[in-house]
């Protein structure tokens, strides 16, 4: 870039407060158990710390694709999908390329695609439906699309993938919420011009250790892997995500809990007069309050209860929105937002 | 960048091979003590995996800070500092950018400075002086420098930092290998148009965590900020880091080991007819025998030692580059090359 485009930007900031009951971020709210931790650390001691990661991640990248019926040449990892991301766009995005963007949306991909030159077209999106409007996209687009879509929560309509790829867009798919959500479409879809953007942060519940993956043909992987850096993960988040995969039930557990919560969560604050929240399957839930957000986050905070002001987004004017966390987090929320809504 | 653009690149590799002796990557040839790896154990067990690191890097940013007697603000941490390379090119180098690169140097500059569009100026190394040609920079150029220099060894001449910046240019310098250098300029020179790289990967041998960092004045940091990915490093690299830090003897033990066998490995060399060896203040040697360096190559990974042929550098037909390894690891291989050379 130049140094004017980057002193134009402003930088991705993320308010830090502690809080008792952190409920911001749509992080798993179960550790990993104990044992899981010794496990690793077993692993990792007996490794040579002055050595560099394997060049490849090989142990990962076919621990990956054993588990999802792929071969080791559809996978790249990164440290956390967000790198992927980014070494994506750098390949598919030059100067002028259009790129369709939903808004509101995740605001990484619009600050990367600025970075690439890319030129962006904005997709509303209602957040009172989730649906993405029809876009209008041919063989020169890049479509950017996130579903369960964040900071909303609602999903893509069946087949909007596949008609985006028909009309010969190249669609870059963020499924870091697929697993919460009763049909995203797989990451195992392979196509030259799909990737899918997968991420252990979210329902894997190690967002600590940062490790995020792609999926796409072996071809289109052989592309963005002349754009990615060498090395992304260290030996430790590489053990740790091998180790994941051989205990998907860590997986299955968070979510199975997480998704009870969810719906309970839902039934309560729909039970709320003056709050309006909008369809989610991800494990989080997106609201608007009659009354003013900003003075209710406050007063949540001030109970030690951290959710997300999402009110400066596109669309989104005096909208919070709160991850799922641990049963009685969850209660402690609903019993604050009940009283102060 | 254009599917063009990325298409034309070629990918960087690294040739995976075994070998008992590893002396291919500049690592420190030392593991860290199983104390350190034990304290580091005790520090992760407590931290909750499920919830994402600091978002600003704050604790390991404060302990390079107080370190060096710098703040915080003028240090930003990364996964390795190949990820702060990338990101400060792509802060300074826009489409026709200047960007003067010596060759032959880490081939990872030009592909980042490719990446961004920057216009390549390449001023020509002799390794036999090791002496950056004089640069031709005004207050548009951007200047990347390695010193001591991958993978020749040599280092700047005394005020070429200084002189360039006095030119008006902007100086990415990348001290990978400062460590190891008698005089290497030093990380807590501060300047706008300066930016300076370190790493925990060689002389605190701890390249299997990736920790990269970079130091500059307040403002510059900003700005690079703006366009680097947040959450680069984990919990478990960054309180390696802090840790590290906290038991600088392990520097500095690795490095007194590694430039007393350095002497020694020069001085064995130096006897042995039909190798030219070129000057060095690196954990490496760069070297040119008379015969064949392929066959050498291969001859010394039939006896199990593993260097890197460096043939394919510009100005380096016919070169290989030895890390120091341990005193074994440099006496085997000593006594191979005498034999084999």
């Amino acid at each position: 870039m130049s140094r004017a485009t980057v002193a134009a930007m402003t930088a991705y900031t993320l308010e830090l407060r502690e809080a008792a009951t952190k409920l911001n971020q749509n992080e798993s709210p179960f550790d990993v158990p104990l044992a899981f931790k010794q496990q690793l650390v077993e692993r990792i001691l007996a490794r040579s710390w002055n050595r560099y990661p394997d060049f490849e991640s090989t142990a990962l990248r076919e621990a990956i694709a054993k588990s999802f019926g792929l071969a080791a040449e559809n996978i790249l990892v990164g440290n956390g999908s967000n790198e992927l991301l980014a070494a994506s766009i750098a390949t598919f995005v030059g100067p002028g390329t259009p790129v369709v963007i939903p808004r509101p949306t995740f605001t990484l991909y619009e600050k990367l695609v600025t970075i690439a030159g890319g030129s962006i077209i904005h997709a509303d999106i209602d957040p009172r439906t989730g649906v993405l409007p029809e876009v209008d996209a041919d063989e020169h687009t890049v479509v950017i699309l996130c579903s369960p879509n964040n900071p909303t929560g609602g999903v893509l309509t069946p087949g909007a993938i596949e008609r985006l790829l028909a009309a010969g867009a190249t669609v870059l798919f963020d499924r870091a919420y697929g697993d919460f959500a009763s049909a995203a479409p797989p990451a195992t879809r392979l196509d030259d011009r799909l990737v899918t953007f997968s991420t252990f942060s979210k329902a894997w519940g190690l967002a600590g250790l940062r490790v995020g993956w792609l999926s796409t043909t072996a071809a289109t992987a052989r592309e963005i892997r002349k754009v990615k850096l060498p090395y992304s993960l260290n030996i430790v988040s590489e053990a740790a995500a091998v180790l994941a995969l051989e205990n998907r039930a860590l997986r299955d557990t968070n979510v199975a809990r997480i998704l009870a919560e969810r719906e309970r969560v839902i039934a309560a604050m729909r039970d709320i007069p003056r709050v309006e929240i909008f369809p989610t399957q991800a494990n989080f839930i997106a609201f608007r309050p009659e009354r003013n957000s900003k003075s209710i986050f406050e007063q949540l905070c001030a109970r030690g209860i951290l959710i997300r002001d999402i009110s400066s987004y596109f669309g989104l004017a005096n909208c919070l929105r709160v991850s799922i966390g641990t049963d009685e987090e969850n209660s402690r929320f609903i019993e604050a937002l009940k009283e102060i809504a």
